[in-house]
């Protein structure tokens, strides 16, 4: 270990880096440390590079977890400015430290850091050696809530699990630190006694009292202009927050509190120094600016012939779900773009992977076709004066135009004679064209997440690095934000010859498939699903490729090249549920399963690699991970099945939720609560009765689990399984279960009653409680998961008759008298309206059509009472009866001012019409009742609509006696009432 | 910097050191990270490097002091158990950071470390490169009060000193720290800040509070038998305590106890630790034992011929005091147990450096002559029983010597003839006995100050490394705790061939001259001299070898091959007091200065380098080193000059003296009282009364002046200087120089009055608390200089007619009265003794008699009459007039009981030789008065003399009635005590 920590100095210092030392204060990451969070700060140029023993008192686990260490030690990195080529760097390190990264897989998985705690977040990914995650490394964005310009890249090493994969050791106490002296003979004592102390020993009192004093010592310095010995008092506060943490002595109002005055003071702080900087006049100087890109390259002219158009942006690994998207986005602006020209060209194609989108135009001309531009002036008739003179009008517009009055030629526009001047407009080259087209898509480039780095003027999602634009084989001549086009393209970064110059267009993605870059999407999945399925069916299994679809798109989108391999695991962990051990491949490895013919788990899964590497090794490497990841499982799920569920359930009061909604105990609490009251509302047996009531209690005890606290995934599926071994009875350990679902579009949802009425308080509670306290979910942002919540709402309540006389509102309100806050009326109706959306959203997209889904939803009334309404409403829509019903009772609404009053006085009638329309509403009342099913209001309204047609046809509403004008519109409104409990009929006029 | 940084770490790690982090809390020296502190305990080997940003909030400068930081890095290396290498080893580091170690003079000077707070200490050296110290290198002895074992090896880099002196900047801001940035663009803002904190901003109360708080979690965590997370608060004790020191807010009483808690909190930690690990079974082993040595070398025989014997102690090097004491000690060793056998031999030498003592005796026969031994048996009285036969008593003897009965002979001791058996004893050969007497000698090798190292039984000075012990040119056979004697001995260690074999005893001192090591102190001596004579010669000056006699014995000392060189400073710092420049150069330097004839100080200085060297690059660095602490003396004067006196007399409120004792402010206070009170027992005219009240009031303030702070041996000579150029007038001036004479033996003693009486208030006021308090000088102990003290009292008193009329009592009466301590009479008599035994010694070493000296001293007086009075003794002494009248004086002392009452009544006389003692005895008290002249007593007794006699003639003393026999011995009382208050008769007899 400390040989890897020498060569990193080495290697850094050479790259130029200052070889700094860790912070004398103890700091929870090398992030921390001032060499990090102040020097990114402001313009200055800086790199560094230092160890740093990383204090997590969270992770103390007394020595004894082979992976977690309460002081591990990271090896921190930045360079500043990004220098455009810091992974190749950084693999150079990797190499420096006796890695092969052509035997291993190495790759940049997305990750997107931030810490809320410093105001700090940035954009970059997991480095993995053969599926482990062995490094950080992010584009800085943002440090102390302060937009860092320059863009620094930050570097951060794992040092204890890269060392644990060098040497195959499997506890970090075996790791050799030092020739004959292990990492335990050395750190195990300070282990086992420092985890002693965050966990046990810390008197709490103290370090409450110490994270005070050093908050307001922060503060003074910062009122003395003195940003690094305030800086110091920051980190303590910071450690000493951990260390109360680590103690459970943080309840939910003092972790808000915290973190706010944390960052507050990280902000200032930040803040402070780069103006202290700036007084000094940047003693370090200023970052250099991003090189001039390269003069684009005269090509001379295009090719003359129509040649294909091959257009390649470089990009660092964007994240999976960006790949299709950017491939889509490009296609667009490229088809849209070249729309705007005169450019011929035929076939668009625009395929991408991680690291490029490559867009191909077939038999592009090269060169526009030359055309006429007429410019149109003043009409004629104010063009020549009586004497046919061109007027001062005429003069002047054959003066903007360059062009002598006796020039002017006429034409017609609107029937009206203008003059005009019409010129030969010269086609533009290709090369024109594309020069403007091509950066034009470039910088139009946006994912949803986006960064900046050393190349002003663009924004995506990773930086862009290089851009390749042939014209059959010219080079497009053109350059922006530091790239200039030209004929290099990039390839595995392990290749011996990482870039390829390309010598034309055509042929390009064969040559880049020739050097294992397969840029189309479709062929890498086939690989993956072919090679996962054969690489099973060898092991005596498959692969389910429909259930793991998303996964799929994932791993396809995470490679250049896939490369699947079989691992195989110990049939031991089979005893784990299968839910776990698939969770663990899945999530944190995305790896496939492998299962028998029955679903039945195997002991293998399916890697998948990028490009060629030491399959024996990259094998290897996964299983050891998996392992690991298993012997953890298997670690939480004894410590979990050795912990009473109440004791769990009792954690919960330590675990957040939101600082003005209180702890997660406080929710579950808030959830079984509303869920008794949700079970007044419909008929529940005894069974049914003692199920929820002691689900209830244990609503979400499994978040108190070490299992679930790692995998939250698995939220539910614990709960099921401790409730079941700890004899809680089937009933209760599915409901418990149920009460979760569903928990994505397309999940099962409850299949008990206990669990259903559970899985809606958990939902309204969610609701009315966020919306009481205006979180509400804005654009892509939708932290507490509401969208899924309402739907889930609206899927239980349409799949549940015997909760038909629950509304949505109800339960809205229901879980609004639970709240710790006040939720006013207008946030429990914008609550209903976000619902109401999410429900009109689904049955959209189920096929109905705007107007029929927009008639049905505003009435009250369960989703499922709605869904039937639809259902009615298709079945009678174009038959005559109900196009006359709605003819008729658009008739009505038509006249009838809102809000009259529906009542009327037969006294006042002075015709038989207004008798006849009075009888027949008042039958028709008298037979629906509070009936207010679409079909029966069709089937009884065939005498109302005639006597509506004949009201209409013999009487004047707006009678000029006004009492017999709102006698009759009275009237109107008595019909129009019931129909509208019924309906909106005017979505459907 | 960061290359010599990463250089130590590679060249450490090969040494099999781990490297360490620096600890993740502030700690003001390497030793003090747990990797250090904890690990030096317990039998478990350990090595380990590392650097360590190392805080000291009162180094605090701004960043504006060149050479002074509050952070500076410290690389620290600990090899435990030592490895018996470990200076070689360090200088392998040195070559390996660049430093070319032939050309540069790199010296080990005598440095005992030690760190009260810690309750550790060692012995060792500072490591001198071209005069600059740059490294500490101990040898742990104990660490949290507890004796180490194994001992450990410290070495401690001081990484910015190197760098400045490498790469020759004169400012720690300009070191290259990398490439391009410089040690200020990286540090500076940080030093000035934390500076701005340390010095101003901390608040005084927080850290107060944060002190308890951390000792207290520190008690807390020892008592949950935790010593790690204690250890850490411990750290954050001493920090804090730091920071409280640097912001002036540390009282006295506050000091003492933190520094006791501290200690015993650093102590409880060091023991349980060693404790834990013991029950931890020492995870990392024990340290090996000390390799055995080799079996001595099988020899054969001495050689038969008288030969020369060579032996020699080779060691690291030696303090210089104890080079030539060593030398006499073996000398005087071999002399003695050479004796004890019968080898003859003949002259012994011995010759000692810094790293070796040389034996040389000549002519050591090969062999111890034959001799015959006889056992003493019973006497024959009893060995034969009437009949001639045998006794049991015979047989039993005869049986224990191993013969028959037969075989006794007969010999006559002390007038008894007794049975006898002689035997012929075989003389042993020269190896059997040099090799019991040689090992004798080393073991018994004791220095002032001793330590341990990895040698068992060895105790000395410094480590002993090697044995040289041939006798012409065969080796002594013998080892000892791993060393075995050979033929080899150790040259300098950057000679070609550090080692050579020596063929023989004979030539061996010249061998070592022909390798540059003069053993013979008289050889190096006169190089020096000479040297330095002769480069200042060529510089126009010369060298005060007689002033400087004890710095040139130093320099002696100090090296193996002395080679002096010229350096010079630029002449204008020669406009700053003579004492502060020649003050370094001696003290902090060891460099000989310059003057000319006239006594005035040249631009020059004689550095002696250690062998041969680049003695340009040496005298480079020698000058650089004596400029960067000019540029320090001129700082501080200029500093000093612009404060005010009271300024800095108001600072010695912060200065401890001692805890009981209070500040040196307190001191200083009732050295100006006491003083005031001392001159109302003496005539002052107005004029020095002026002047002691002045300069009573600014007593002691260079102590709170930045130059005496940092040369502590400038204190009052720096009070005269600031004093005379803030116009407090030379008298002032003189006098706050005079009250610090005399400072050392021979030194000066206060010229004026108001000097005298301060110095003597100074020393008084020590005297009476120190022993007030019990604060007693044991064996060569004495911290506060009480010695120097009490010698300073008798000193200005015996020189000032002008304060006969004080005496010690009175002075420590008076001093006692103002301690801030009850001073109990016991005390205050111990003080009287303590002060009269320095003066009884003076007095003997000026050649008196023990009995004159004795006769003169209990009395009461001042040392100025007890002088008189022994001169008068001297003159009288043997004369028969004085003769007479100590023999008469005899007679009345030896009848006469102690306490008598000296009074009687004339009218129980009954006899006139009764009348006349009492007429004479009367007539010479009224003659004498109060006076107690010697001389004028022996010249008034001549009467008396004859009247004690007649008395003792003529009248029986014990009469037997008791009224008679009191009224005589009254009588005789009344004689004796005017006697005895002029001397001790006693001593006389």
């Amino acid at each position: 270990m400390q040989d890897t920590l020498l060569a990193l100095n080495d290697y850094w210092a050479e790259q130029g880096c200052l070889v700094a030392q860790p912070m004398n204060s103890e700091v929870g990451a090398g992030t921390l440390n001032p060499a990090t969070f102040l020097r990114v700060q402001g313009p200055e140029p800086w790199r560094v590079a230092y160890p740093e023993p990383s204090v997590r008192p969270d992770d103390s686990r007394y020595g004894e977890n082979p992976n977690r260490l309460q002081t591990h030690t990271q090896y921190q990195v930045i360079l500043k400015p990004e220098p455009g080529n810091a992974q190749q760097l950084y693999l150079g390190s990797l190499r420096a430290i006796g890695i092969d990264i052509a035997a291993h897989d190495i790759r940049f998985v997305e990750d997107n850091w931030a810490s809320p705690a410093l105001g700090a977040w940035g954009l970059g990914w997991e480095v993995w050696l053969d599926g482990l995650e062995i490094t950080q490394f992010t584009y800085f964005q943002q440090a102390g809530g302060i937009t860092l310009d320059p863009v620094s890249v930050e570097i951060t090493y794992g040092l204890e699990r890269i060392l644990m994969a060098l040497q195959n050791v499997s506890h970090f106490k075996d790791i050799a630190y030092a020739p004959g002296v292990s990492y335990g003979e050395i750190f195990g004592q300070a282990e086992y006694e420092m985890s002693r102390y965050y966990l046990d020993d810390a008197d709490v009192t103290t370090q409450r009292a110490l994270f005070e004093t050093y908050a307001e010592e922060a503060r003074r310095m910062l009122d003395a202009r003195l940003p690094v010995p305030a800086y110091t008092y920051v980190l303590k506060c910071s450690h000493t927050f951990n260390v109360l943490d680590a103690r459970g002595a943080i309840s939910t109002t003092e972790r808000a509190r915290a973190f706010a005055r944390m960052r507050a003071l990280a902000h200032d702080v930040a803040g402070l120094w780069a103006a202290r900087r700036e007084e000094l006049g940047h003693p370090l100087g200023r970052a250099e600016a991003v090189p001039a890109a390269q003069p684009a390259a005269d090509t001379g002219q295009p090719p003359v012939g129509p040649a294909t158009l091959a257009f390649e942006i470089g990009v660092e690994e964007m994240p999976p779900a960006e790949v299709s998207h950017t491939a889509q986005a490009v296609r667009e602006a490229l088809t849209e773009k070249l729309a705007g020209t005169r450019l011929p060209h035929g076939a668009i194609s625009v395929v991408a992977s991680p690291r490029r989108v490559v867009a191909l135009v077939h038999e592009v001309v090269g060169q526009e076709a030359d055309h006429e531009r007429t410019v149109r002036g003043p009409r004629v008739a104010a063009a020549f004066d009586k004497d046919g003179n061109a007027t001062q009008a005429a003069l002047g517009f054959a003066r903007s135009q360059g062009v002598e009055a006796e020039e002017l030629a006429r034409a017609e526009f609107g029937g009206h004679e203008h003059v005009v001047v019409t010129r030969q407009v010269r086609g533009r080259t290709a090369f024109e064209v594309l020069a403007e087209i091509l950066p034009q898509i470039v910088t139009g480039l946006r994912a949803e997440k986006n960064m900046r780095w050393n190349a002003p003027g663009l924004v995506f999602t990773r930086p862009i690095r290089w851009l390749l634009a042939l014209l059959g084989d010219r080079v497009v001549p053109f350059s922006l934000a530091g790239l200039t086009a030209g004929r290099t393209t990039h390839v595995h970064r392990d290749a011996p010859s990482p870039t390829v110059e390309v010598p034309s267009a055509d042929g390009f993605l064969d040559l880049l498939t020739d050097h294992g870059i397969l840029a189309d999407a479709d062929v890498r999945r086939r690989l993956v699903e072919d090679g996962a399925m054969r690489l099973a069916a060898g092991a005596g299994g498959t692969v389910d490729l429909e259930e793991h679809r998303d996964l799929v798109s994932e791993i396809t989108d995470l490679v250049e090249r896939p490369v699947p391999l079989l691992g195989s695991f110990d049939p031991g962990y089979l005893q784990l549920p299968a839910q776990i051990l698939t969770t663990v491949m899945r999530k944190h490895q995305r790896y496939l399963p492998v299962q028998d013919t029955e679903g039945t788990l195997l002991p293998h899964f399916i890697a998948v690699a990028n490009g060629s590497c030491d399959e024996a090794v990259v094998r290897a490497g996964n299983e050891a991970v998996l392992r690991a990841r298993y012997e953890d499982a298997a670690f939480f799920w004894r410590a979990d099945l050795a912990t009473p569920l109440t004791e769990m359930r009792d954690k919960l009061t330590l675990l957040t939720f939101e600082e003005r909604l209180g702890s997660m105990a406080d929710r579950a609490g808030r959830i079984a609560a509303i869920a008794a009251r949700l079970a007044q509302t419909v008929e529940l047996d005894l069974d049914d009765r003692s199920t929820l009531d002691r689900a209830s209690r244990l609503a979400k005890f499994d978040l108190g689990s070490h299992m679930v606290t790692e995998l939250s995934g698995l939220a539910g599926v614990m709960a099921r399984e401790y409730a079941d071994r700890a004899g809680e009875g089937e009933a209760v350990a599915t409901a418990l279960f149920d009460m979760e679902l569903p928990r994505f579009a397309g999940d099962a949802l409850p299949a008990t009653r206990a669990g259903a009425l559970l899985a809606l308080a958990d939902r309204f509670d969610l609701l009315a409680g966020l919306f009481a306290i205006g979180s509400v979910p804005t654009g892509s942002s939708d932290p507490y998961g509401l969208r899924r919540s309402a739907l889930g709402v609206v899927n239980i309540l349409r799949t549940r008759p015997e909760l038909a006389s629950l509304t949505i509102e109800d339960g809205l309100r229901i879980a609004a008298e639970h709240q710790p806050v006040t939720c006013s009326t207008e946030a429990l109706a914008d609550a209903r309206q976000f619902v109401l959306r999410r429900f009109e959203q689904q049955l959209l997209e189920s096929g109905h059509s705007v107007a029929q889904v927009r008639a049905v939803l505003p009435r009250g009334g369960s989703p499922l009472h709605t869904e039937q309404t639809l259902a009615e409403l298709d079945s009678l829509l174009g038959t005559p009866q109900f196009t006359a019903l709605i003819a008729a009772l658009q008739r009505v609404r038509r006249i009838l001012p809102q809000d009259t009053e529906p009542t009327c006085d037969p006294a006042l009638f002075d015709s038989p019409a207004e008798h006849d329309l009075h009888a027949a509403v008042q039958k028709l009342r008298s037979t629906l009742g509070d009936d207010t099913s679409l079909l029966r209001f069709a089937r009884e309204t065939g005498e109302l609509v005639t006597a509506i047609n004949a009201f209409f046809d013999q009487v004047m509403v707006m009678a000029e006696d006004p009492a017999k004008r709102a006698n009759r519109l009275g009237l109107l409104a008595l019909v129009h009432s019931p129909a509208a409990r019924v309906l909106s009929w005017s979505e459907l006029s």
